[in-house]
């Protein structure tokens, strides 16, 4: 019989930040597709759009104008998820499966440049600076509200995944409970870092080992010519995680120390973020040539830690290594997506290619914008 | 301040079959939707369509022609997502966090009718008997083979859901393993049946209680005001249960006695299966008017008992209690959807009704097909 190769057969892998298996069928993608195709992302965009409510100097949905701002803009959600606390308590639920948990917080939208025409991938670096700045500034913000204990940065881009302005913007949404994904995620590393003897990657606080800092030190280190790695810089790197769901999924992350949230940042931990944002959306847009679509989400501790908190290595919240998931659906060209659709919903997630097959195909993209080539 | 009321106040429901979380945002259906929204399904397909690799007597992709079937016809599907064992081994893991477990077994396709131009809500009660008893067929054949431990029914309809052929049909992925969704259904069933003692529903093997037993009780009982139900007949009930993410999601489930999977159904639960599958499916596409978009899925015993099987009720793999699961994506009309993206992929499923809205929505429709009023 022939040997194992993960190219050929169809085998399952496990995501430890979740414990959720992914079904890998790499020999799916030579399937004819006759499904649904997607419109073009519009790329003929102008600089300002007079309708559009983001823009500088537009008025919103629920009636203020918009200050004529020249970097970024934090306004509150005018149909906000979540509102202010204090909210009522819930009733008692009518029989012991059917609980209610009041949910209270606050949701804010980031507008990332003035430009309505420009995203992430087109930015420059003091931009993206900026707009990194502007996620700490909300997370300190909103994080150390009264009854918040939770603040997910999140960008949704593309009409594809339900981006309802081109506008480049993202979202915070702060909480007073932590969602179920982050809760798994930090159960997780914090059985890794009771159960798992440090290695000699960096190591979380306690001097504790950490998931996250042991599995990418193994990506960067001895696993390099196994071909998950994107790209990489001095402090970060972009790779497509064993057990990537998306076709083209990346997870960024700080891979030099164990590093809990954005606000742990040193200022060249900073520039090294928005150079390797900068690079992974770049990728991204020339694998197909098109404004690619994703949705994308900060994971790191729920909320910052408090001024007078425990010296930094002995709170165990600092379990959490920041990292960002981004989530494209595009498979095949820029009308041609992967639907977790039938069986991933009711079964498994399910991809067509392995994770090594995809950061290949991102690897070798240039690293300069396909626009900024034509001209 | 106001009592708390599910309809205005945000507040997070439990599913208890994953142990998940779905934020309830129901004030949120008032923002104005300014995304992209889905092209019409198409509505004037013909009877026959000679381009068609389902329809009767044409020709596959792998170069097969199709019986010319007068009901139902089932094939193996020629880009499997897994194949026939035995595969070889997985090699050894080259990092405690990066498994393989290879995965085999067989996937396929099961048309429903020969006609190109129906669905599930067009066909009659003898039709829809003939496809049960196709899925009957299906499960008992693979869920016996050698080294299948799990089988998974499901339909993808419509092309938003990735369906890439209008004829109607559906799929049976048989594997080796036990997907993740079903293998947590099936763990916190268990541990509800040995934990939770018995209520006065109908109950478990070993006498033991059931938790959808005891939901299902629960919702046809004395909650039946509270307004999940949306229609009930002498064995199944079809409800929007209180832990549902997508907008107009359905649980379709028996509710008269515990019954592990289709093959333990009897002639008058099979017909009252029937029954009911053709009216959740009408009703939903009287919703919006058009032919209405979901997945699909059965959850049951992972495979049928053995022949030589310990007594039914000694049985504890019988803890599975058969149901469907309904997952449609329309939100306000035939062109918007729901989109699950940004903080659903990276924090927790929020939904922008309450279940109890959107069963009230589909309760008060028709029992009759739109298209064949309009005749
Ligand atoms: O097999 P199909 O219908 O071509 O494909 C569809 O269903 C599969 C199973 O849910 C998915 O993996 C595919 O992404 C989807 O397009
Ligand atoms: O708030 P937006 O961008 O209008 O809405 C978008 O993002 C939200 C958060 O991921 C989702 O709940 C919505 O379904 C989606 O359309």
């Amino acid at each position: 019989m022939a040997d194992f190769d993960p190219t050929t057969h169809p085998h399952r892998r496990v995501n430890p930040l979740t414990g959720e298996h992914v079904l890998v069928s790499p020999h799916r993608t030579k399937r004819p597709w006759l499904g649904q195709t997607e419109p073009p992302q519009q790329s003929d965009l102008p600089e300002y759009d007079p309708k559009c409510y983001l823009c500088p100097g537009n008025t919103r949905a629920g009636g203020q104008a918009n200050e004529k701002y020249e970097h970024t803009m934090v306004f509150e959600n005018d149909y906000a998820a979540v509102l202010p606390p204090p909210g009522p308590a819930a009733p008692p639920a009518p029989h012991p499966l059917l609980t209610t948990e009041p949910v209270e917080g606050g949701c804010d939208v980031l507008c990332f440049h003035p430009r309505h025409d420009l995203t992430l991938a087109r930015l420059g670096q003091a931009d993206i600076i900026r707009i990194i700045d502007e996620w700490s500034n909300v997370y300190k913000k909103r994080g150390t509200q009264q009854g918040i204990n939770y603040v997910q940065i999140f960008e949704n881009k593309g009409a594809m995944m339900g981006c309802s302005n081109p506008h480049p913007h993202g979202q915070v949404w702060s909480l007073s409970a932590v969602p179920s994904l982050p809760a798994t995620e930090l159960a997780n590393l914090k059985k890794y870092s009771r159960s798992t003897p440090p290695s000699d990657a960096p190591k979380g606080p306690l001097g504790r080992s950490c998931l996250l800092c042991d599995y990418v030190h193994f990506e960067v280190g001895v696993a390099r010519d196994e071909g998950r790695v994107v790209v990489q810089n001095d402090h970060w790197v972009a790779l497509v995680p064993w057990w990537a769901i998306w076709p083209f999924e990346i997870m960024l992350l700080p891979y030099k120390r164990h590093i809990p949230s954005i606000v742990h940042l040193t200022q060249a931990e900073k520039s090294a973020f928005a150079e390797i944002l900068s690079q992974v959306t770049i990728r991204y847009d020339n694998l197909f040539s098109c404004s690619f679509a994703y949705s994308m989400g900060i994971h790191q501790r729920p909320t910052p830690p408090a001024s007078d908190a425990i010296p930094e290595d002995q709170d165990e919240d600092n379990v959490a290594h920041l990292h960002l998931h981004f989530a494209p659906p595009l498979l095949r060209s820029a009308s041609v997506r992967k639907f977790l659709v039938g069986f991933e919903l009711m079964a498994e997630p399910q991809r067509d290619l392995t994770p090594e097959q995809a950061a290949a195909r991102l690897r070798i993209l240039p690293d300069v914008h396909y626009l900024n080539v034509q001209k």
